[in-house]
């Protein structure tokens, strides 16, 4: 398989092509003052899921959705550009719970020959526990600013649907 | 200040109600085989600056595009869903220039009154120079597959003209 560089560069000059005048010289700090933590999932376009225009919100993405990975992130979202909430969202049909740690630790063995049993790659088997879990990880969190931890919700998005439930 | 959950459900509504149908039952791996690493800055929208559709690509993001902070989801991309290749994007007027560790630490040390002075947040200076060392990460780490290591870019998008270098 090729991957040219040339059409990430393509793929994005369809873009600042038609960028808009406004949005140069936004400003640094989210212009609504919160946080999502989402997963990298390829189905999931953040903004156009949860409403966003650029400049909104602070956008982390990672394997899961995991609060624990996100929270060097969110304390320098909320001590250096004054976010006041955050929206943990994770999804339905979650490849994270596909699979546990001791196959991901099998196959870094087989296919690059490395131990890395010692790497907690935080899967999960039932989404509904999960975001439960990270919420209560938030809410105990001695970094987690106070003003934030009466606005931590947590969602669940449908990719087959495009729709989020709150649950917590 | 008055953090609606209400209103992150209600932007949400305008997407499901138009919600593709064919969008529904999108496979878990990435079609088009690869992982966006970016910023979780609010002035990026992955989606329309790289050209992406639901379904085509991971979108990894945390506080200054680190590549240090996503290879637990970069190996999960890798090892068990199939990705080849890695577009490292970092971006002009970076949050992550705006500080030292020293002055997070401060912040913290006076807003929560805990002492972090253990976690490096990873912040930089010089966007280019970091850039070019998180692709050495990259490249020389063991748990990044082999046949990704040659398909590994590293780029800045401009945050005021929606145009990506390639740097590396």
């Amino acid at each position: 398989m090729f991957y040219p560089e040339e059409s990430f560069a393509g793929a994005n000059a369809e873009y600042f092509k038609v960028f808009p005048e406004a949005q140069a010289g936004l400003p640094l700090p989210p212009a609504k003052h919160y946080a999502i933590v989402t997963c990298m999932d390829a189905r999931i376009d953040a903004f156009k899921a949860f409403g966003l225009s650029p400049g909104d919100a602070h956008v982390i993405r990672n394997a899961g959705g995991s609060a624990r990975d996100a929270i060097r992130s969110l304390v320098i979202s909320q001590q250096m550009l004054g976010t006041n909430a955050i929206y943990l969202v994770k999804h339905t049909k979650c490849g994270m719970a596909t699979f546990e740690n001791k196959d991901i630790h099998r196959a870094i063995a087989e296919n690059l020959g490395v131990g890395a049993k010692h790497i907690d790659f935080l899967p999960f088997s039932d989404v509904e526990k999960a975001v439960k879990e990270d919420i209560a990880f938030l809410k105990g969190h001695e970094l987690v600013h106070p003003r934030v931890k009466s606005h931590i919700s947590g969602w669940i998005y449908d990719v087959d649907t495009g729709k989020v439930k709150r649950i917590v």
